[in-house]
């Protein structure tokens, strides 16, 4: 947000729009209306929620930063709002009566995501509609005491099932053609990722998409891994569960050989290490992100490990080395070559890996808080290759 | 779609927009753009999805209604699209150059939820966008065998979550204060909630926001309820899955009283239970949906259940009778008051309910497939108040 003077019309819910929560407090199952302007927000939600958006728009962590001006916090539903029962159920309704209540007339800026719907009624209605073209509120990126510690929730849940995952990797047996087997039948990525979902779901959280991907699979970044797992390959694990109370999520990937790696796996793995060590060692508050990935690339280039595309396929280091976590899984700052430096109370992950079609892929990923002085984990988990 | 000459443009992912799914085939974790211009399809997706999206796209539940006509699929990542490397990373660039690539110059029509901020590039380029009014796909609300068995899925999974979450509480002691205790340890809304998360992951499935609400709590009917439960009280639980592999929902609710029911409760569930009868008895191919939920709302009335609100909190049969099911928990056809007919292959639900503030609520909730003569079960699952 630009200045605080700036009207802001938000509409969604807290899965697909996130600033509703932290702006408002509000957890949006259903969605809203959001508007602020000047020390004054407006929301409008459900008839239903009305006692729950009371009491939740108490706090947020928008506000949390701005803790000596007076605040003024009004909750609506549609019909105390004013709107006839033939307008309740419009959304664009809901937002040009809360512009009129609001004395906003002039024009509001909006996320880029806005419903064009809305956005071109309240055009007819001869109010303006900006796209924001930066994050409206980048205070998200410094994370408050009271969200360092949700997200350290779902981080602890990550590093239990994380845990568990690499336990029942170590227990399997090895047969005699390589694969692994417990209790009498084949270890699959699917039966490891339901162990970790059931660890997660002890803990309050989910995680959609659970990677565990065994060999040549664990090569794509992006492979959720399938079918038997085989020993002496790398196994690519990647925990990134939401909570399910508050909505704030934790990031954790571990890497496991069950048996034997070969020397190809351990210099991998020795230089994932090394170039997550590296980028480590650069963060501290006023530091370029920037920075904090290229010493992890100078990491893999001094070990000679190459970075390319063959065959339209890329291998080496081929993403970036971590982004922001909170009330998205991927939120700002990014890790990468982008501008900007660290702030102190920035959350993120620090994630090289390397990929390679023919051998997979190595990942190792903390989620780290960055302080003035440097960084600590937010929950910290052990790293070893060989289980 | 009103004529399939329209040019329709979507972007999303298959989280906030299942169209795109239902369109094209492809599930979509990461946004994407679509295009559909007379019988072609156009789809742009992240480089390192062009592989999946070939495959996923081969058939699509939308094209499935138009089994002859000579489909055309084009599947882009933005590189093949010829997008110059400054311009990869912006969705809003996808679009515009597929709309050229298609030769789509005059104007798309998209969904209200369409993001401005791409709907503002294009227009600031000479297109037109047109929001559309109603469903962009209404074929959508008629499902495939396909579709079918994939809802059914979920809905299996749903009942088998039931019926170990209705075990565990008829399973559970009453101690001498009313409370349910299992282990040792008082039973609660959060407990089963978890055993009922549990059996959907064993399934490949999962369902936030699950509702186990005991006694007055279950008045609200979006309450999720919480603590410790106790007898002689109505329990109301309402599971809602989404497949994990293929994002197809399943709906389901029961109540169930540990102990003897009072009065009050055997009579509301008598009520609901009939009101549903009433409802499902109505339904075929070509009745108004309308018809379906006045048969609900006369059986409480001729048994003398009262609905309105008292100190604006409503009681009685405060929601409509039921829901389209598939790609989204809530899609066409409503079953309440808006005007529409059935049609075989509707997937629908039919959740009579009855709820009083100083009693609790009772909901019975099936999903079912309208077909020419009358209607048929998805999976059937036992109804008995007392356990």
């Amino acid at each position: 947000m630009k200045k605080l003077t700036d009207a802001v019309l938000l509409v969604g819910k807290s899965a697909d729009c996130p600033d509703v929560e932290y702006v408002s407090g509000f957890r949006a199952v259903d969605q809203v209306v959001f508007l602020q302007a000047g020390w004054k927000q407006y929301l409008v939600v459900p008839e239903l929620e009305l006692g729950r958006a009371r009491r939740e728009t108490e706090s947020s962590a928008f506000r949390d930063h701005y803790p000596d001006e007076k605040w003024e916090v009004e909750v609506f539903s549609p019909k105390t709002l004013g709107l006839g029962k033939q307008h309740r159920a419009r959304l664009s309704e809901w937002a040009f009566k809360l512009l009129q209540k609001a004395d906003v007339t002039k024009g509001v800026t909006v996320l880029p995501q806005f419903p064009y719907g809305i956005a071109h009624r309240l055009e007819n209605m001869r109010i303006k509609i900006t796209a924001a073209k930066e994050e409206l509120f980048p205070e998200r990126a410094v994370k408050t005491a009271d969200e360092i510690a949700k997200i350290r929730q779902s981080q602890q849940a990550a590093v239990i099932a994380m845990r568990t995952a690499i336990a029942a990797i170590a227990d399997s047996e090895i047969d005699r053609d390589g694969f692994l087997r417990a209790d009498g039948k084949p270890q699959t990525s699917e039966r490891i990722r339901r162990v970790i979902e059931k660890v997660l779901i002890e803990h309050d959280c989910f995680c959609r998409d659970i990677i565990v991907a065994g060999g040549v699979q664990g090569a794509d970044p992006h492979e959720m891994g399938e079918g038997p797992l085989r020993a002496h390959e790398a196994i690519v694990m990647d925990i990134f569960p939401q909570h399910l109370k508050h909505g704030y999520w934790g990031d954790l990937s571990r890497t496991v050989v069950r048996g034997r790696a070969g020397s190809n796996l351990r210099r991998m793995y020795s230089a994932v290490r090394a170039a997550q060590t590296a980028a480590l060692g650069s963060i501290r508050a006023g530091v370029k992100s920037a920075t904090v990935h290229q010493r992890a690339v100078a990491e893999f280039k001094r070990r000679k490990f190459r970075t390319g595309a063959e065959n339209g396929r890329p291998f080496g280091f081929i993403h970036s080395t971590g982004h922001g976590v909170g009330l998205a899984i991927h939120e700002a700052p990014s890790v990468g070559l982008a501008e900007g430096r660290l702030k102190s109370g920035n959350v993120i992950t620090v994630e090289p890996g390397l990929y390679y079609p023919d051998i997979g892929g190595i990942r190792i990923e903390d989620t780290v808080v960055v302080t003035p002085q440097g960084w600590r984990y937010l929950v910290p988990c052990e790293k070893r290759l060989e289980v």
